[in-house]
């Protein structure tokens, strides 16, 4: 199953709207024959992956699954009919599928009369696959807000410098996680400040995320942007009746590069647009997964709209004693209402520390 | 030699103004005989130690001792000599002796006739004995800087509540650096809220550092004070010509609570007192290491007075996003001039993460 687990993260950031899931299966005589994971949106599942690669061997044998496999009918067929069909005698998953129009799998497999088992390393499988279950969960895309900062928790110094506060092999595993999730997303003001790319550069066969800007009255996207460019499809959230500055440039290069970028208008909350709307809008165009990268007052409106689910943060070993904040608003007043984390993992990247942390589950 | 610098760090916090030491007596046939370290002040040096549990055994042995042994005749005669009259055949050391009146003692041995070789674990040991070398390199006590903070560098909640951010564990684990150090300090804008006890509670056997409270105008330490407790010295820096509050407090309890504490009048400077003479006056006092528990205002001052030489933070995996930040001041405006550190430990203690960090050695 471990194996199964390292598989289906194969597939991080280009599976949504579907989970990552990956596959192991064995022989009667419990020899690996064959390893699958679900590679890409549309394309055949972990189980139909494996069995293939298995064949005949697979008769009489075990598959292991990071997921439970699906009952439905959807792009590729149910898996557990596949599996059916090829004659395996017992299936090992790990997490039970939640989403409604695929479970049953278990069921449908049992009442062929194979063996199955649910369970196995239940939580590295659910790990693995947070982002998917978050999304089916609640509704809506899961949310990791990145930030690099001090290790007094500046992201700048007091004359607004910044580059470079982490290393270039912060930056580098930076475009990881863009290649792991579905879309990034960064407010007006870092837009304005630092006219970012926010493609994923240096990994290859890496699936481009939407690059989402958040610019309420449509100033800080400017004709050139970098994020106008053809390297990844971008999405820029205006407020309801606005026109955005760039489009008003007349000049052909600057429409030529507006073609890539989409638009959509949210209604205005406190602050800017609405959050959770553009989360909805996301999730229903398949994204699972969103890589918030700033800035402080964007992070600051999704901590106060509850969508930050883990936090990853770049910590530079230095001090700066002034300048801007992490992490600024969020309607937290007074120590007890802390958004409280649990530290998943703590990494030296170069000479930076990466920590990432997870929401502690809030009682329902 | 590892051995050695494990018995070195047993004596930390006990035996400034001297080095800690450790010393492991290897008889001719290379069997450990004799283990020692430097205890306390005034007593024995760890090769003495050594030697005297090591006996007859020591003739014609090695002694492996993490400092250079001492050449000059302090209250407790020179560690050279009594290698030489245990008979020692070899001695090897990991660190020189910068301190000009103990150094030379290297050359005694061999001019005895003792084989000599330094440099074994030169830099494992020169870190356990990190603070009082900075003392002798720099003339003024060694600093760590220690704080506790979210994620986001936030030292209090928005409306001041702080209670607590760190775990239990991170609060324990503090009575142990507080053990390890010679003096505690803090300002008087922490005194006024927190009314801290700074005392070591919970490790027994050790050393009670100096309390001392950094108070300009002596308007901080109220009577009935907990620094005024009788369970650790008590040094309270005020500026030149003030008169504490405290002392005008008549009741005959508070007089003698206050019996316990001493003043020292320091130049007024911008912000409050003079950093380097308060430094000056702790290090003529003996104190080598000191841990700065801040508050920010002052743990800014010590980083404008280039006073930080190590940082030890207690990182809660929580975020506040509002809130006085963990250092503020120290006259850096711009990313060029970030006080750079390099990471020497990460570790988890409970939920919270402590990261040390050491200053990046300045070209000079
Ligand atoms: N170190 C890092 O990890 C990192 C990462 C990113 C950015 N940064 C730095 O952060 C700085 C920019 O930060 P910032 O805080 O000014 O910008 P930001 O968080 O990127 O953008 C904030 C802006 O987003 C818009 N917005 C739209 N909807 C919102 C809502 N619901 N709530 C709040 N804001 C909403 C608002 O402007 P409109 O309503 O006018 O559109 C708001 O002013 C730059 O210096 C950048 O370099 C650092
Ligand atoms: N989480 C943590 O690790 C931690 C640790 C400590 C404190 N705290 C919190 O920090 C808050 C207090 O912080 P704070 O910054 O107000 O107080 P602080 O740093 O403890 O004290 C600052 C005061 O020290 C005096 N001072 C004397 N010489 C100075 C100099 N050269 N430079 C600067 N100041 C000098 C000044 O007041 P005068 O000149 O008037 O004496 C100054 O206002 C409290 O809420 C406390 O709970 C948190």
């Amino acid at each position: 199953m471990r194996r199964a687990i390292t598989l289906a993260a194969l597939g991080l950031g280009a599976t949504s709207p579907n989970p990552v899931v990956g596959c192991v299966v064995l022989d009667a005589s419990g020899e690996v024959v064959g390893e699958g994971w679900h590679q890409r949106a549309g394309g055949p599942h972990a189980e139909v992956n494996a069995l293939r690669a298995a064949g005949d061997k697979a008769r009489g044998g075990t598959a292991l699954v990071t997921l439970e496999p699906c009952n439905h009918t959807g792009r590729t067929g149910p898996c557990a009919q596949a599996l059916i069909d090829a004659g395996i005698a017992r299936v090992v998953y790990a997490v039970g599928d939640p989403n409604p129009t695929a479970t049953g799998g278990a069921q449908t497999l049992r009442t062929a009369g194979i063996s199955v088992e649910a369970g196995l390393l239940e939580a590295a499988a659910a790990e693995g696959n947070a982002a998917w279950l978050t999304s089916v969960r609640l509704g809506r895309p899961h949310v990791t807000w990145k930030y690099a900062a001090t290790l007094d928790g500046r992201i700048a110094a007091a004359d607004g410098t910044s580059r470079w506060i982490t290393s270039a092999e912060s930056r580098a595993d930076v475009h990881r996680l863009r290649a792991e999730c579905d879309a990034v997303v960064v407010g007006s003001g870092t837009q304005r400040a630092d006219d970012p790319h926010l493609a994923v550069r240096g990994i290859e066969g890496a699936v481009q995320p939407l690059r989402v800007v958040v610019d309420t009255n449509g100033t800080a996207v400017a004709p050139g942007a970098r994020v106008l460019d053809a390297a990844a499809p971008t999405l820029i959230a205006l407020a309801d009746g606005v026109t955005p500055a760039y489009e008003a440039a007349v000049d052909a290069g600057a429409e030529a590069r507006a073609q890539a970028a989409e638009i959509v208008r949210l209604p205005r909350a406190e602050g800017g647009l609405d959050i959770p709307t553009l989360l909805d809008v996301l999730h229903a165009r398949g994204v699972r997964s969103v890589l918030l990268e700033g800035g402080p007052t964007l992070a600051g409106a999704f901590v106060a709209a509850d969508a930050v689910d883990r936090v990853i943060a770049y910590l530079a070993p230095a001090l700066l004693g002034a300048g801007p904040a992490a992490l600024t608003g969020g309607g937290i007043t007074t120590i007890t209402e802390a958004l409280r984390l649990d530290v998943s993992e703590t990494v030296r990247i170069g000479p930076d520390l990466r920590v990432t942390a997870t929401l502690v589950a809030k009682e329902h």
